[in-house]
């Protein structure tokens, strides 16, 4: 773990800040957040599985954070709140506050002169800015990062080393995209002619809404013609794909490797499971969970769960099993027709 | 949409420079291409498939590409022609033609003496060139890409930023490479020897056609021994991974996120779907097409449509189902025991 | 082919170096390894396969490296041993040595002061190595690779251009990192709260062994509290996702695309094949084999090979397959359902 920070809080000052109760000393200070696991006396931990009590039980932890149904389950000092890991992740904002950007272009980046850059914003070594692109107030363009012609960064937004954003695409506000993470490169758009593949040019653009972050190498096609869009509040994971023209819904939240072929829609507050896909042009309700895995060949209209991932066995057994979904609908046809055979010699009726 | 171009043609100019037939004033201009959906009276839209009609009927398109079946369903002026989408994509690239090299090397970028780059060539802020790499005429180095010692770029040919072309690799002319894309990094080559892995040393390399494309953040490894070989014309997507000692055939495009494993050789005019894979050392016939997340463990000998991955349900109904593929097998023979049996007192003979 | 190097040796130079006996001429000398379709009279090749023989029977290779088994097969002089693909890759090593460092820091890079960078290393164009980073004896940082605050890389450690490492990561030594890999990016930890993601602050670190070799384009996160580590000897292909808090166990090789979830512990010498994945918190034993394309969802306490693939089929058979997946527990019911019917006229009382 690392320990950028030596600031200290007592319970007390927490809850005030953050509000839920504390059970115990109130007074007790820590340092930094932990797991329950590997935490020392000035630290705090959490508890927001019931399976891992028995860690509550052991932990060293200086003070913990617990919902109230486990509240009596130790004597440790302890904050009581509705959601123990959303609290938690707002202590640990308190105790690892998010890097401020440091004012000023680096000497060794290249910025264009019709670029805007504010005053306030952070441009790193190597990276480049070029034309008529804007960087917004308190936004850090890592080192190597490159922002084409006439793209957009918002207010409070950080791109980590060696991002890429095409021109002319648009970051909102407070976004976060992470190294290798490609914004507006041009989409899958070919047209077969005569024997050659001729390239459909690609001239949408990518929107970013605000509070949106992008894991590592993940990569999201500007559109064909329209725009590509990720809404306001979009988690993405690491090395996900998201094809031209998708739009993906406020608040989705989806995990690594997954892809988004063309002109799909996700709607607002769905999960998606690592390295599922959804096909193009499909639509996906608001709320809908897709599993790892899966892929997606029709639209989903409501709400749920939805899977379709092969289960493992040992090699031996998935064997001898696979084999037979080459002959599962004749296998269907022989139960029918064993159904059909009259179980008596008499012939029945259907 | 972006709008870099103010370029207008009348629909005879069009039809003059690309053939098809005007149905109603061809007098008529458009100043660029768009969606049926969001087209406005200064734009040309296409419809392609059928199942567009109503769009057509609502479109505010100035003009249309439509082939010779529903020339008939609008009153709007129109291209008609065989290939609608193809003749749209060469219109797209009238009004949008692909941007042309900024000859010269940008103060920041470095290239080693002894590299040959073409007097109309350009690269890019922060660009690499090392010793004895080649950059051939009217190219385009984007800004931190790196090209290795002895590396050949064609002519004609745009990598956009943050490409990384390792040593002694070649691309060909007219090619496309995106941002985030690694051409020639080390085949998984490793050997077990008494308990450690052994570096097999990867010393053939990555040759890639003329005309090709390929997407964002998408990997070619070098060869082991011989080269990996990408032929002309081949389309690849974006995060696709292609190993060491792969050949692609001539004008096969691949959806983002394959795989291709070690040694396969994929055939031409191929046609693969995303996130699909292709195991070691197979081979793929021509014309082959392959589904979406299906993974190829044998080789294909003749043309067609592969398909191997599993249909997704709600999760409760893809629950129940799924348990029983551990115990198909099983099931088979019962099946089989049931038809043995008798169904009447006497014997059946087989 | 690449030819860097023009290094000549005997059979008998080789064997005195690395083991094994030489059968027919050990004067025969030899500038390069080859594969067995490919040799020329002055390479060497290679049979680790024995379906690969009718290629010994052919091959113009000047010697070749063989089996036991196998000696008598053929009568070019060979050395005969134990492990043939484990020596050849010894015998490449020997033709191709890893490039050394070139000691120094490119006038382009921009090293902060409080850095700590090896007198024999060397720092490339463009590349970055923030306060306090630390990088080894002979290590290589690639031209436009970054090092964030604190990080620390070992010796004999080689970085190809543009790698990034985020602040306070670990790099052991003799490690290969290559293009487009990404270490220590933040975990996608986040935390719903009122109809919004909270992120989690992800605080830990990547600790990487000794004799780790992370393929292009791969991801590896760091810990949300505590470490995410990836132990000596690991060995990862391209475009691989490891999720934060994972460990991998020491020897374990994973081939291209696979994705690791978050806080899985993976054993020591396993093989996990491609575009396979292993679910969040489980813990997978030692020498575990993963077939490609497979979903880990359990814990899996015992050595062994371990698939869940879907078969791949014409579409037209796989579609009238597939269809029945949705039906197999009520097929798996009526099979039942026959079973217990009596087999003679009379009723049976459920």
């Amino acid at each position: 773990m690392t320990s950028r920070t030596r600031i200290s809080y007592s319970l007390r000052e927490i809850t005030d800040r953050l509000g839920g109760k504390v059970d115990g000393d109130a007074a007790v200070t820590v340092r930094q957040v932990a797991t329950l696991e590997r935490a020392t006396p000035d630290t705090i931990a959490f508890l927001a599985n019931e399976r891992y009590l028995p860690q509550l039980k052991s932990t060293r932890a200086g003070a913990v954070i617990v919902g109230a149904s486990v509240r009596a389950a130790t004597p440790i000092p302890r904050i009581v709140c509705a959601n123990p890991y959303a609290y938690f992740a707002q202590v640990s904002a308190l105790f690892n506050p998010a890097l401020a950007a440091q004012p000023g272009v680096h000497a060794s980046a290249v910025v264009d002169s019709s670029a805007r850059v504010a005053g306030d914003a952070e441009v790193g070594p190597c990276a480049v800015v070029e034309r008529a692109a804007v960087v917004g107030a308190g936004s850090v363009i890592g080192a190597g990062c490159f922002i084409g012609d006439g793209a957009v960064i918002g207010s409070g937004t950080r791109l980590y080393p060696n991002v890429t954003i095409y021109r002319e695409c648009v970051i909102g506000n407070r976004v976060i995209l992470h190294s290798g993470v490609v914004i507006g490169a041009d989409g899958f758009g070919i047209a077969m002619n005569e024997g050659r593949w001729i390239k459909v040019p690609q001239i949408g653009r990518v929107v970013v809404g605000d509070d949106v972050e992008i894991g590592a190498n993940t990569t999201v096609d500007r559109g064909a013609l329209d725009d590509t869009v990720i809404e306001d509040g979009v988690k993405l994971d690491n090395q996900i794909q998201v094809a031209h023209n998708v739009r993906i819904g406020a608040h989705t939240a989806i995990a690594a490797c997954a892809g988004i072929a063309g002109s799909a829609t996700v709607g607002r507050y769905c999960r998606i499971g690592g390295a599922s896909g959804i096909a193009g042009h499909l639509k996906i309700a608001d709320n809908v969970e897709i599993s790892t895995f899966t892929l997606i060949t029709k639209s989903i209209g409501s709400a749920g769960t939805y899977t379709g991932a092969y289960p493992f066995e040992r090699n031996s057994e998935w064997r001898r099993n696979a084999v037979q979904l080459k002959h599962l609908d004749e296998l269907a046809q022989r139960v029918r027709a064993i159904e059909k055979k009259p179980a008596q010699p008499k012939r029945r009726k259907r």
